[in-house]
């Protein structure tokens, strides 16, 4: 425990479990805590649609907005799935909890495999997007990019495992902010481009490096769909909204899709007007505010508001996923260490791995929006259209109040969904979406071995049908000696108090040195009887293994303790100084049965 | 135990002490099996003299010739000097051995200090020239000179780890067709210069890139002092000599000093007569024999002794550096390890380390030789400065037969030897000999801090004045459980086993389950008293710890056992589904006195 002052520099003092409750949420505040992973898509979605759509040359790019409204739709019809989930659910309806419930173990294991999935591209999209809104505003951190991107992560899980709880007014601000710049930015943009004001940004000549198929029509609008994702983040936060808190839910969701429709569309819309096209160097958004604003205070506003949400959009992911890991663990299907609270209350194992996905990911991909979007979205909607579905199960197993129309919207919520699954996985598999159509049943395969083997486990420690526990019938105590001083005389000593069938082993390797111990053992034996077995081949393991063999042979259940001494240095280094025999003779006897290996230590003072 | 047949695979049987014995080699079979490191500097050391000398322009490179005659008359001191060292150490007269007797134990390190750099660079350097030797005859496998210079040491490693004893015949071969090849190549060469047979190579225009002035001349004759490097080598094999050893010993010294000079002047004259140059691509002695002979069978075998000498050369330090690490170790200045015989009657750990930071080399200087030259042969001088001083000393103390010529001569090697050291210390500094004068300096401190550690322990463990133990008053066994299953009983029952005062530690974060876990208790506790504890922050070890302060504190000496049920998984990766507590626990109690933590383990079998 020497490093625990480091830990609670890091970290924070422990918290008692009785601050384990929540804060209730108006509906304001609960907007601002659960839409920023929404609405940030707003950063990058359009953009995405363009850089498709560039490949067909400028006539092409007038399709965003068709295609823009056609994701709007989607929304909209999503949206409105959510909101019968949130009234079903009341206690939080993620969609493992639903599919699983209403379709069984394998499905709930794909949509949980697919929403793990998608958190950790959460992070690391939104934090290489916020990045590409600071390169855009200051191109001279343009070739720190990676290296900003993983400091950004590192920070963000770092102020996760301090536990963010107070969070309600903290996410406020910057939501809000990024709300009203944007709302700015896309109504003082249409007013101007009605009144026709707007200049075009310098053409660049475009060269169509691809026909304008409806293939590549398809793949713009799956690059789109990031919009909705995080659309389903308010259907797991049900119990921390003020009472009625299904209700409140339910209005928060319409008004976080209609927000976030708006600002897309609008975006969408103006960069089509302006012509901006997609480059390395700086964002969609940032040309369209640079183009009517000028470089000045505002546009500098709208890319820290940006960079701002895409932060907390990230944020949101490392309550996600550490929540939704703790649950498979608690039902067995995740390493248990995932559901270990830290002491301050935050699932610490979950926070680490997604921090370290996240940052892998920053790093593979260069930190690159564009080449991380196409395994984004696949795993989004293989949740939604499962979430979707098990609703539909519910409403047809429950029959409640109204059941038929929520029957009705969630099976075209499910149909549509699963079908935009499809579009996505297909249109952009060879893009980078074949990764996560691999990963998944990958997922889902290893869940499985995992809870196999934790019920073995519990079947084998399990105390019915046990009947009478074989009892110790003998116990001899060993001790192996290669020379006699303080620390052995420790050992000897304390074999002496585990049973009075204790004995030293000395495996002779030269047999002046054993009539020298033998003589010093007179003296300082502590009468423990010194066994000498001899050695050909300078094995000390090999005949100590056999003498173990013989003394265990003599009857069933005979337990023997070997008490090794050892001593501790005072320093790390030191350790690099001693043979490690007590380690070779554990693992020696790792698997034998009826063994115990003890250390007794002697502590050096220098 | 369960990877030993992959060990019995690679390493071989075990070997019994009994063969530890050694063959006695004849002088014939000794001059292959000693000189080996000696002769292979033919392969390089001119060339390394042109190298310096070229940066003049071509006519420099003249005065390749009388620089090499200097350091043949170099040769013929030290050869001479160490013939009194044979004479006077019959048994093994390293430079360590040879400079702590006389000087004291500061220069005895320096001395191994020395040698041990130096091992490691023979290593480095024969295998970078012998991979130059093959590439010369095989262009195209130049990209992969750093690739096959690892494989090669790992190979010599690897056959060292099994350990080559028969060593004597093996040896004869490739010595003595060097030995012949050459012979032939020199012989023959001259003849045809003599003859005026000899067509110089086609003359590239050369441009002198700095001025001809004496340090360079100095630097070029340091370069070429790694002809001398192994010199020493039969002054540690005397007792391999069949008898009178001392005298068989000095007698072969001289028959490869003879050797050495005659093939090492003959390959100088023959390239400044052929106009050699140094180039990337192929080595000087390659120039020669293809200049001479044509790229026919004889330049193939001269290439390919090359290439097996400077094997050889290599190998030779596979056994001096571990003999030299073990003698330190049993004298308590190196790790322990070092001096431990693996089953081959090996010093493993000396030949693993050896064989690692050789290859280290290899990849950092990217397996070129005339990087690895500036580093090599400080070490060497230095140690045959401080043998030759040592010698000086010891005729002055011991004053036998003939003391005042003997005294002359060692007095002779040690001045010019220690100018020499000098000379190349100063004129290759900045091209890497900076390198190996720090690190020298470095062993030499850790070798010191080394020895003072194993003296305190020493006697921190030494039973005189020991008095009397103190005695274990009182001893109570905790067991911290979290849950009761089969492999808490089994704990329980050995707990009990060890003393009546056997206690099992719950502590508790939830009422429900220490209810649920005392019901069960009342039945399958095996009577042993359960306590309970209660954790505000959910920490498990805290008050577990306090719980320990507390039984440790009722009196002195009180020894406590805890003794944690711990299962082991069938597979390796079962066990990262389990929380590691016990590692958690040992971890916390390591520096604590008079607490001893045992696993008790429970086999799990699927």
């Amino acid at each position: 425990m020497k490093p625990n002052w480091l830990k609670r520099l890091l970290v924070g003092a422990p918290m008692p479990l009785a601050r384990a409750h929540h804060e209730r949420l108006s509906k304001t505040t609960a907007l601002a805590v659960f839409s920023s992973d929404a609405l940030s898509s707003v950063a990058y979605a359009t953009e995405e649609i363009l850089f498709v759509l560039v490949l067909a040359g400028a006539a092409a790019m007038q399709l965003a907005t068709p295609v823009s409204f056609a994701i709007a739709g989607l929304l909209v019809i999503v949206a409105v799935s959510y909101q019968q989930t949130i009234h079903a659910y009341p206690s939080g309806g993620g969609a493992y909890i639903v599919a699983r419930a209403n379709l069984g173990t394998l499905p709930g294991l794909v949509a949980a495999a697919a929403l793990l999935t998608d958190y950790v591209l959460t992070v690391s999209v939104s934090v290489a997007a916020g990045v590409a809104a600071v390169t855009s505003a200051i191109p001279a951190v343009i070739p720190y990019r990676v290296s900003l991107g993983v400091a950004c992560i590192a920070a963000i899980a770092f102020a996760n495992l301090r536990g963010v709880r107070e969070s309600g007014r903290v996410f406020a601000v910057p939501t809000y902010l990024f709300i009203a710049t944007f709302a700015i930015l896309v109504v003082g943009g249409l007013f101007r481009l009605l009144w026709g004001e707007v200049q075009p940004l310098s053409a660049r000549p475009l060269q169509a490096a691809a026909p304008l198929t409806w293939f590549l029509v398809l793949r713009a609008f799956s690059s789109g769909c990031v919009a909705l994702t995080g659309t389903e983040t308010i259907s797991n936060g049900i119990p921390a909204f003020k009472p009625p808190e299904s209700r409140n839910a339910a209005i928060t969701l319409g008004w976080m899709a209609f927000i976030l429709a708006s600002l897309f569309l609008g975006i969408t819309v103006l960069a089509s007007a302006l012509g901006a096209v997609p480059v390395q160097e700086e964002t969609v958004v940032s040309q369209i505010a640079r183009g009517l604003y000028g470089t000045g205070l505002f546009y500098y506003l709208v890319q820290a508001s940006t960079a701002m949400i895409l932060v907390l959009a990230a944020n949101s992911s490392f309550a996600g996923f550490p929540r939704l890991s703790s649950i498979l663990a608690r039902d067995r299907y995740a390493p248990r260490q995932f559901a270990t609270q830290g002491d301050r209350l935050v699932f610490s194992n979950g926070v680490l791995i997604l921090g370290g996905l996240a940052a892998l990911l920053i790093v593979l991909f260069r930190g690159e929006t564009h080449a991380l979007i196409p395994l984004y979205a696949v795993g989004v909607f293989i949740s939604f259209t499962l979430s979707q579905a098990g609703m539909v199960r519910h409403w047809l197993a429950g029959r409640g109040p109204g059941w038929t129309w929520r029957l009705a919207i969630n099976g075209v919520g499910a149909t549509v969904t699963g079908v935009v699954t499809l579009v996505i996985a297909v249109s952009k598999f060879t893009h980078g979406a074949w990764i996560i159509v691999l990963v998944i049943p990958l997922l889902v395969m290893a869940c499985l071995t995992i809870h196999r083997h934790y019920m073995e486990v519990a079947n084998q420690l399990s105390l019915e049908e046990y009947g009478d526990p074989p009892v110790i019938s003998r116990h001899t105590v060993l001790v192996p000696v290669g020379d006699l001083h303080r620390g052995v005389v420790r050992a000897l000593q304390y074999a002496k108090s585990l049973s009075p069938d204790a004995r030293a082993v000395f495996v002779e390797t030269d047999p002046a040195r054993t009539r020298k111990l033998e003589e010093k053992w007179q003296k300082w034996g502590c009468g423990v009887p010194l066994v000498v077995l001899t050695s050909p081949y300078r094995s000390l393991l090999g005949p100590f293994l056999e003498y173990l063999d013989h003394v265990q042979n003599q009857r069933e259940n005979h337990m023997v303790t070997i008490v090794l001494p050892e001593f501790i240095p005072a320093r790390w280094w030191q350790h690099l100084l001693h043979n490690q025999t007590a380690l070779l003779i554990k693992g020696a006897l790792l698997f034998r049965q009826n063994v115990v290996v003890t250390d007794v230590p002697y502590h050096l003072k220098r």
